[in-house]
């Protein structure tokens, strides 16, 4: 990216190893993440360096790997989060992996690309059982963020059986948060959305509930659906102070909040979340933590994330994805290398 | 209080039966609140009507019960939170009782008097095993708010084995979190004081360090001591934008923040929630969910939580109370009806 709005596809020096903790992966698929869209608006850039390599969600084929690396070897497909991490620090012990002491961001290593160096390779790193079919292929990229970042926003949430959730934001991963909740047991899961394609797909992964309205009125909708208490989770994945407040005030007392939306230019007012009693739970996903569980589901075909990606174009045309996605023409745009 | 710094002592007419769910109660103790300081100070008082009854805090013997009520009786002697609730709500059952369907707050009624009326007398008081001897009175009256506060600020900041706990106040409450940790079973106590006498409670209480550095300073304070990390669970027992960012910024990542300082002017900036991956949890303490445990303490001596009492007045001297309290000559009042 060499600024907002101006993407362009260039041949640059292909990676090699540099630590003996790296790999290079030959990358089979790639794509444009919402918060890539942050700086394409041109917000939040300041401190930026262009052009800058985009691109933090990944998947593919172990081409090489660094002398040090042990659980991963050349041939096999593997997917990784968004954080290259050690795996083995406190921290990650703790399953908060994307605060890794020693984290490396995927993204200034850009990974809409054919090849791809990642950092710690054995922390960062999860194969799949064998060369996936290409029909999983998507569904396994998605767990590199999307997927995972949803699946977090659930967790942090405390979706589970006897709950009801409720999704703020209708992007893919509002959308794979109805499917994380709907995984882990919830009763009834409602998606705020007011876009019908989006209100189809949200269904499919389990939503049992659409409201169309926002803010305040959003806000009431949950409440009228919940004897006046409120959901007992609310996933926050859009970002703004709109959402945000939302996601809180629909929580009822004791709930929980996960949000995943990054926070831009959002402040919460203390006595909001004071008298609100809610547990607010979020940030940057371990996607790590959720990896082996969510490969496994996918292999075994139990969930099929995949389908958020409702736009694929070679990677040569990536500008073209970041316009579908930054005008919602698309939910999210696969990008083959 | 007839206004900011302007608290008077007056006869009114005695409380009586309202509804038949409401008990009498005359009063052994009641206190001076941190939180009341906030309008004797002039903060939030907004809408205030003039003159406003005052106190929140009570424990004595019940006088008179209502016709439905059942298992509370005169001559008990009890202790109620400050929020008036039914106790059978799906809020209430959640344990969140502080935020009941119908809860009447306690400080509209104004506990610092000689009589008092409690509603919904069932789902608020406890009843003693017998009477009290006259030392165990302030501990039994510090279960009705201050006690009831830190402990909840240390639940919700998930205190526990193998735990580190930073506390960030050293008021009564923060005084309090201190001894809930050690309860809870925390591995090490820091208390963040500057002040000689609070910081010896705190040791008494289970501190097993003290940090005098605020703000930033005290964040690295805290990081130094954690091995950079942070601490597991940090109770926030202030309520400024520098005690909550404290709070926060101490945490490690995945780590707890446990708030019960009312949060008065207060703004979190998202991105610093989105980035320390805290889970933050806090608000008006449901002390009626720990009053069983917290008075069967209290009543076999496992505990002394009356030691922050450190000014006892007669209730008409109520004004020296409040003005001991505002300049910090005391940590917490004592008012004898």
């Amino acid at each position: 990216m060499y600024g907002p709005g101006d993407v362009r596809v260039e041949d640059r020096e292909a990676p090699r190893i540099v630590e003996p903790t790296d790999a290079i992966i030959r990358v089979s698929a790639a794509c444009v993440c919402g918060s890539d869209l942050w700086p394409y608006r041109g917000i939040g850039i300041e401190g930026l360096d262009w052009p800058s390599p985009m691109g933090h969600e990944y998947a593919g084929i172990v081409e090489e790997v660094g002398a040090d690396v042990e659980t991963i070897e050349p041939g096999q497909f593997v997917v990784g989060s968004f954080w290259a991490t050690d795996n083995t620090c406190e921290i990650c012990r703790a399953g908060y992996q994307s605060a890794c002491v020693n984290r490396v961001p995927m993204g200034a290593l850009g990974a809409q690309a054919d090849l791809l160096r990642v950092p710690l390779a054995d922390g960062t790193l999860v194969a799949t059982p064998e060369l996936p079919s290409d029909d999983l292929v998507p569904s396994l990229l998605s767990a590199s963020d999307v997927l995972g970042t949803g699946w977090f926003g659930a967790v942090a949430a405390e979706a589970g059986p006897g709950k009801t959730v409720a999704v703020v934001g209708d992007g893919a991963v509002g959308l794979l948060a109805v499917l994380a909740a709907k995984q882990l047991g919830a009763e009834r899961i409602i998606a705020m959305s007011r876009r019908d394609s989006r209100q189809r797909l949200a269904r499919e992964y389990g939503a049992t509930d659409v409201v169309e309205e926002r803010g305040d009125a959003g806000v009431a909708a949950i409440k009228e659906l919940t004897n006046g208490l409120g959901a007992h989770s609310v996933v926050e994945a859009v970002g703004t102070q709109e959402s945000m407040m939302q996601a809180i005030n629909a929580t009822r007392p004791g709930g929980h909040v996960g949000f995943v939306g990054v926070a831009h230019d959002v402040a919460v007012p203390g006595m909001d979340l004071f008298w609100s009693l809610a547990q607010v739970h979020g940030g940057p996903a371990p996607v790590r933590r959720f990896l082996p569980e969510l490969i496994d589901l996918i292999w075994n075909r139990r969930i099929d994330p995949g389908k958020v990606f409702d736009l694929e174009v070679p990677l040569d045309e990536a500008a073209e994805g970041y316009r579908a996605m930054d005008q919602r023409e698309a939910i999210k745009v696969l990008l083959r290398p």
